[in-house]
């Protein structure tokens, strides 16, 4: 069995895994992002920049609560511990551009981008370690978390802007709904009337890629289908 | 005021609306689907028969239900009713593919269907009765209800499937989950695991186009936001 622990706080991303069968334990990682991605060599591609905070997001949530996880996981039968991190940017004009906090911004990014289109990279890093061969190794030391499998990878879509009106757009972003998202937009919510059209998987746009996670656990030796809740297996 | 109407009992179709911000009436056509598609002529283009089935389910509520409903939105304060009818079918090596209905069936059209893709056709008509003009043109006669609108388009998403495996796809198709969908998939769920990405609309593949609706209604002089429910756009 799989404790499945989602490095991050982001509500879209529990609710994708929520809806796709899987019950995280959530939780958020402490990284300074800002300072890490200004900390990153200056030619380093966009496609690294989101995988490098994914895969920090998800070791430093290994690193502070893995023993207590470990054991939490112990306890629950499990025998595998796996970790997720996530990070997304929308790419526009060359720039990456993160999450816009103020109306205003998001109001100037959006008159910007309607009935144009910009790139959403979402990177994704994933840590499993096998509880037993911890045990194995560390005799009666629960503490010992040992990482077997450790994979990343950046989903890359492409999304074509609407072209809403003023009025939409003072409406929308006054529900606050995009101000604290990638790029300034959602798709799975009150955004979706503004998308037209993307090329790539919609769960990336969401936040995190259902077929890249999948591929990033058959990487690991495992089944999509095993984290699932039990009732869906059964 | 606005009070629309969804004439569809896909649960789907409704969670869209919800996570977009609209609390629609549900009210499910009582047409025959297979009876209506067979109806049609011969080289009927399948965008015309996905149009012409969401064209029957909203003319069919209108129909047997308007009365009805024009005097409850009414009461609730509206001056316009919007029906909204949709039929998603998905086109496989030039063939129409609606729900599989049983779980053999449905592992027969994924084991076809994966590593390769299809054509999701989401057809979408809506009818917008004004009821201030049917209460003018009616004196006190609720029961007239004067369509102002009809209009009605298909939205077209290449879906490129997955590889699943065959212990993925049992478990997911023991769940029932795909086998009242139109091309034994869905997207938003557990689906999301195996679709591995799409060219177009990601609403649309759910089974409701936001973007291309909120065209329809642009085209009859409506904003999207309009429908949202009030705490949204206060």
């Amino acid at each position: 069995m799989i404790t499945f622990v989602l490095a991050s706080a982001s509500p879209s991303r529990l609710r994708i895994l929520e809806q796709a069968g899987v019950d995280p334990l959530v939780r958020p990682s402490r990284v300074d992002e800002d300072a890490l991605q200004a900390g990153l060599p200056e030619n380093t591609p966009h496609v690294r920049v989101v995988e490098e905070l994914a895969r920090a997001k998800a070791t430093d949530v290994l690193e502070r609560e893995g023993a207590t996880l470990a054991s939490e996981a112990r306890a629950a039968g499990a025998d595998t511990l796996v970790v997720v991190g996530c990070d997304s940017m929308l790419l526009v004009d060359g720039q990456l551009e993160g999450k816009p906090h103020t109306y205003d911004r998001a109001m100037e990014r959006w008159r910007r981008l309607r009935g144009r289109h910009g790139v959403l990279l979402t990177g994704h890093a994933m840590l499993v370690a096998d509880l037993g061969d911890a045990r194995a190794a560390g005799g009666d030391d629960d503490d010992v978390v040992v990482v077997r499998y450790s994979g990343a990878d950046t989903s890359t879509t492409t999304v074509h802007f609407g072209a809403p009106s003023d009025a939409d757009l003072d409406v929308y972003l006054r529900t606050g709904e995009p101000l604290e998202c990638a790029g300034a937009f959602t798709i799975e919510s009150l955004g979706g009337w503004f998308i037209d059209r993307i090329e790539g998987d919609p769960s990336s746009v969401i936040g995190l890629s259902l077929p890249l996670l999948r591929r990033l656990l058959e990487d690991a030796g495992l089944h999509a289908h095993s984290l699932w809740r039990p009732e869906l297996r059964s």
